[in-house]
């Protein structure tokens, strides 16, 4: 996530109560965490083995609980609870605006796209040329809709990134920061749901078409020209390449690749990373013909049993 | 189902048409089916096997299709068809009211809720403080949505339970008289749909949280701080404990119990109930660490049958 | 697909600029992929081994790339891209119209019928006595909604076909022309999605009760009386008997043909044609006592491996 103007970190240092360690001169470009951070982010750390991760990052302000020496070129906001100290710069800098209006007025929505009866077009969205927006969908707050796009009716793009930090009393919301993307010439069916970015953003590439009732998790980056058919789920911060293919109902675990121009059967389930230009399937999904050969065996079995105890 | 006034059974036996044996100055005070009735209830029997735990059960006011004997308390209401007599009563005393106002008037909304743009809010529903109910959901009639809960776009709470009495001619739907129940700080994902009750209530515990496009059946009880991902099916009727983890894609069948802190791997299929503290996968699933030993098993088959048939 | 009006052959072939060879007297009734063709149609051929199939078709007349002799009561015309040019005659004759009002000004609404806030009915659909569209639901264009039928919340009747033309550059979308057919009786869960045929018609059959968020693909031709529960998915062209019940979660692949009071266990996968009034269960699916067959002695080999290896 990106502010729209650099943050000079005492301005920041103040909204979340912090002390500064470091160059109090320095400026934030945006906020992101740690697998996503580049240089001029803000980021947080509070796990002690993590610290020097973080500290070693491409952050320039990280936020942490403790106070240490500050890297050369960064600075340090130390404040007791990091992660909600983030959520709080997360919410204070993109804060949710509860959508009131059919197209949000700060909506950029090229003259030639097409937004149907009932659709919601959120805040700071911007719809390309050609792009059409079918009847009761919603995209929600700082998506971007390619041209030519079609968006089918029912679908959202841009539901929360569902990520949360487990404590004893229960699960607390990262607030989503992130956005969607959805490149030239993709189509998404109907009754999809494709979520935001925790703070970096989710990839739809050009050309890609889902079938209905899809579910992309936050920061999945999905290539070009892929055909993805109906009720595909795919988890959080995975990867696919360009030409993939996958069947009906298939279910991607999170934070995999998936190569250029695989195929996957329908309704396998994918825990691991996927080599390019090859067929998968089953559960949990491996090379294709892998399959079919524990599958044939499979079928001799109960009559090899029944001869072998004779 | 609760009515909001206790009613004499003499309004209802002249609403069906039924004759009155037993203490005619009875009230119900609910109606319900008989897994779910309560003392003061209205129920129905019309299978001879079933009359007895019908005439023992906890109902003060039983619709049967015979003249018997009438247990103390309680009062039989004798008409030829007892389940269309029961769904006559449901349809009177909660009648389909179509949705003509994004809010209706007998809604209750608390202050400091949000209601965005396009959301419908149902007939006699209840909105807590803080929630917020995105563009486009649908909240049906008479659910309760707890504080600080919120349901994303496009989802339905409260659509009908999937529930029907098959005759020769074809099916024959209950009607649904119950309600759902969000209780606080539970988050809804987008493209979600939760089922009413039959004439109970389905209930999802506080601070639970489900991600997108999610199936909660008719009756369903979830406890509290449960992690359900993008795509589970819960059928009908069955219970889920506190802290229970689902990964994506999971199924799980009818009138089960599942106990709390269990952990069900991503697109497994649970068709038994599952002791609590335990981790499950596979289809259908079954103990981790057996099914494991299963596809590990079966790995090598191939290989076996080759050398042992060499 | 059919025409409101015969069209005049020149006409057709001045819109797509066509050489004509045969009797250009013909008028079209229609236009149709070669699956579905029947006399009057036009249908388009551009692969020279189906020729042969395409000039021996019902179809009377054939855009194809390459002059040829004219079967007796047919007429070609001839042109460069053939699917293009199909692609081009569905665009002109079945416009994409923006749907720019909750219902349509030419929808037929019967008096008796409801539709609720926030519902979107489309181009020259209608709907019969008693049928009841609930808030949010999208009715696309031509369908056709039978007396006392339900559509749930959120759902969609009528999204675009998942049909394209594959090319080295990317994927070509067939434009829908077909329809979807909702028989009277019918009830359709919340957040389904059913596709129109790509030219012809998807048909949802008399009394057939479909739960929350399935997904009916293009073409399907779903029987009378079915019981359809939560997240099935039934891809393109399959067709399914009367009486039939599928499970949750089911998925059923393309161009299959399932009989008649079959049943289908929870997340089966099927991928064969299924003869009727049998249960079946898997994935990949097969008759249930097959399965569990194979089931147990599965169970039984990591056991039997410890033992004949030790």
């Amino acid at each position: 996530m990106k502010f729209p103007r650099p943050i000079p970190v005492t301005e920041i240092a103040g909204k979340i109560q912090a002390e500064i360690i470091g160059d109090n001169r320095l400026e934030a470009t945006g906020i992101n965490e740690i697998h996503q951070v580049e240089n001029g982010d803000i980021s947080f750390v509070d796990v002690e083995k993590y610290y020097k991760k973080a500290l070693e990052s491409q952050a320039t302000i990280i936020l942490i609980d403790k106070k240490t020496a500050c890297p050369k070129g960064k600075v340090l906001l130390v404040c007791q609870t990091p992660f909600e100290a983030f959520n709080e710069l997360v919410k204070e800098y993109r804060p949710i605006q509860p959508l009131t209006a059919s197209i949000a007025p700060t909506a950029e929505i090229h003259p030639d796209a097409v937004v149907e009866v009932g659709a919601v077009v959120g805040h700071h969205v911007k719809i390309g040329k050609n792009a059409h927006i079918q009847a009761n969908a919603v995209i929600g707050d700082y998506s971007i809709i390619g041209e030519n796009a079609i968006i089918q009716s029912n679908s959202v793009v841009g539901s929360d990134a569902f990520y949360y930090k487990k404590t004893e009393e229960g699960f607390v919301k990262w607030r989503s920061g992130g956005r969607v993307i959805i490149e030239n010439d993709v189509e998404i069916g109907a009754g999809c749901t494709i979520c935001k970015g925790v703070t970096g953003d989710t990839v739809i590439g050009a050309g890609t078409k889902l079938d209905c009732q899809i579910q992309i998790g936050h920061d999945v980056k999905i290539g070009k020209n892929c055909l993805i058919a109906a009720q595909v789920g795919i988890a959080g911060n995975t990867r696919i390449g360009d030409w993939v293919t996958l069947y009906g109902q298939v279910g991607i675990a999170q934070n995999l690749n998936i190569g250029d121009r695989v195929i996957v059967g329908a309704k396998s389930g994918v825990s691991k990373d996927l080599e390019g230009g090859k067929t998968y399937f089953g559960y949990p999904a491996a090379e294709a013909r892998t399959i079919y050969r524990e599958m044939a065996a499979l079928r001799h079995l109960p009559e090899f049993f029944a001869n072998y105890y004779k």
